[in-house]
C-alpha cells in the first residue's frame, strides 16, 4: 500500500447559476500549478453543484415547509424543528437535505436534481481537458442514526465502484470475508472533509492513491431499500 | 489548509496477548524509516487492540450466542444470523462486534473492554518514546442505518477532541452556524480504511496534516442517549 494524499483545491470562485465546475475546477489547478494524475478522484461538495444548477430558493418566494414537502418522498421523523426526511433520491437526512448555510441570507439550498448525473458531467468535462481518466463524488454532511456529530456521505459518484467488496475473498487465516462490503465513496466523502472546513472556502477536494475499481455503478447502490432496513 | 496524508503502517507483527503496541509500533517505523512528526494521528484497527488485551474467544469452550449476550446491554434488532445490538460500551452495530474475520479458526474475538483507555495507553507509551505529542483512535467497521456497506468508526480515542463544532462561529456570507459538529474522529477513521485492505495485514495508519484540538474528550461523546435518539 502506498500513502494517500487528500489536497484542498485551493481558490474557487462563489459559484452562479450555469458556471461550470469542471472548467472552473481545471482552470484553478492550473493557475496554483496542481498537477493532475491518472485516477485522482475529485470529491466536490454538494453546496456549489447545487449553485451551479440554479438550486438556490429565495425564502421570500418560496416557503420553506412547502419545498421541504416538494423535496421529500416521505417524512421520517418530526421533532420541534427537526424533521429527519427521505430525500426523493432515496438519501435520508435532516430536512431533506435543504441547507441554509453557506448561502446568501434568506435563501435555501435543494440538493442537486440527479447528483450521479452531476458527478458524471463534471468527470466527463473534465477528463476531456486534463486528458486523464478521474472519478468524482459528491458528498454532503449528514447525520446519523446513533451516532453523534455529522460525517461526509457520498450523495452522487461517477467512474469508481461506489463499494469494495471482499465477498469470496480470504483473510490472512484462510477465513472466507462472507460480510464485508465497505462503503468506500462514503470514506472518501469523509477523508475529503478533513480538508473541507465549513467556515473557509474549499469546496473540492482532490484524493490520490486509492486504487479503485471504474464502474458504471453509481452512489445509488448505497441506498437501502426500505423493505431491507430495520430502522424505518 | 495543507494536504492531509494518509500514511500506511507496514510490517506490524501478528499481534499476541500482552503484546505492546506502542512499543511495537515505534520499533516497526524507525525499522522502516518512518518519521513521526508532532499532531500525527495513529489510528489503530480494534483487531490488533483486541488481540493484544486477551479477548480471542476459542469456540470449542464458548458459545457464540452467550457471548453475544455477555457483550450486549440490549439486542437492537434480529433477523436469522444477523443481529444488531447494542454494546455495553453504547455502540449499535452487527453481533455486538464480535468479529471471526482475521483471527484463528473457530475463534471469535471480542471488543476491548474500554477502547478509549487503549487508546490512552498506547497514545502515553508511544508518545514517551517518540518524545512528540499524538493522538490515537481506535477504529472498528461498522454497517450503518438506511445505507448499505461498511465503513471505518471510532470506537475509542485519546488526546483529541473528537468532535470539531462550529456552533457560534459564522461561514462566509455570515450566516451563524448553528447544528454543525463533525464528528472528525469518525471521518479519520473512514480516511485510515483507505489504506487498511481487509484481505492484507496493515492494522495501523497514520494521519499527518490535520489540525485538532487536543482534549481530555473521549469518543464515548459520540453515543447518542437512547431518549435523544429518534432510531431505537
Amino acid at each position: 500500500m502506498n500513502e494517500v494524499r487528500v489536497i484542498p483545491v485551493q481558490g474557487i470562485p462563489e459559484i452562479k447559476t450555469d458556471d461550470n465546475l469542471a472548467e472552473i475546477t481545471f482552470e484553478v489547478l492550473k493557475k496554483n500549478k496542481v498537477t493532475i494524475e491518472k485516477n485522482d478522484i475529485f470529491v466536490v461538495t454538494q453546496k456549489i453543484v447545487s449553485k451551479s444548477e440554479g438550486m438556490e430558493r429565495d425564502l421570500s418566494k418560496f416557503n420553506l415547509e412547502e419545498l421541504l414537502q416538494s423535496e421529500s418522498k416521505k417524512i421520517i421523523r418530526k421533532r420541534g424543528d427537526l424533521v429527519i426526511a427521505k430525500t426523493n433520491h432515496g438519501f435520508i437526512c435532516a430536512n431533506a437535505g435543504i441547507d441554509k448555510s453557506n448561502v446568501r441570507k434568506n435563501t435555501a439550498l435543494l440538493l442537486p436534481e440527479d447528483p450521479n448525473k452531476s458527478a458524471n458531467k463534471f468527470q466527463k468535462r473534465f477528463e476531456s481537458l486534463a486528458n486523464v481518466p478521474i472519478a468524482v463524488i459528491i458528498s454532503d454532511t449528514f447525520g446519523r442514526a446513533w451516532r453523534k456529530g455529522q460525517v461526509n456521505f457520498a450523495i452522487g459518484s461517477s467512474g469508481i465502484n461506489p463499494i469494495d467488496s471482499y465477498i469470496g475473498k480470504f483473510d490472512s487465516f484462510d477465513n472466507e470475508l462472507n460480510a464485508t462490503e465497505i462503503a468506500v465513496i462514503d470514506e472518501l466523502a469523509s477523508a475529503a472533509e478533513l480538508v473541507m472546513k465549513k467556515t473557509i472556502d474549499i469546496p473540492i477536494a482532490i484524493i490520490r492513491g486509492v486504487d479503485y475499481e471504474n464502474s458504471k455503478l453509481t452512489a445509488n447502490e448505497l441506498i437501502r431499500d426500505d423493505n431491507e432496513d430495520f430502522f424505518l
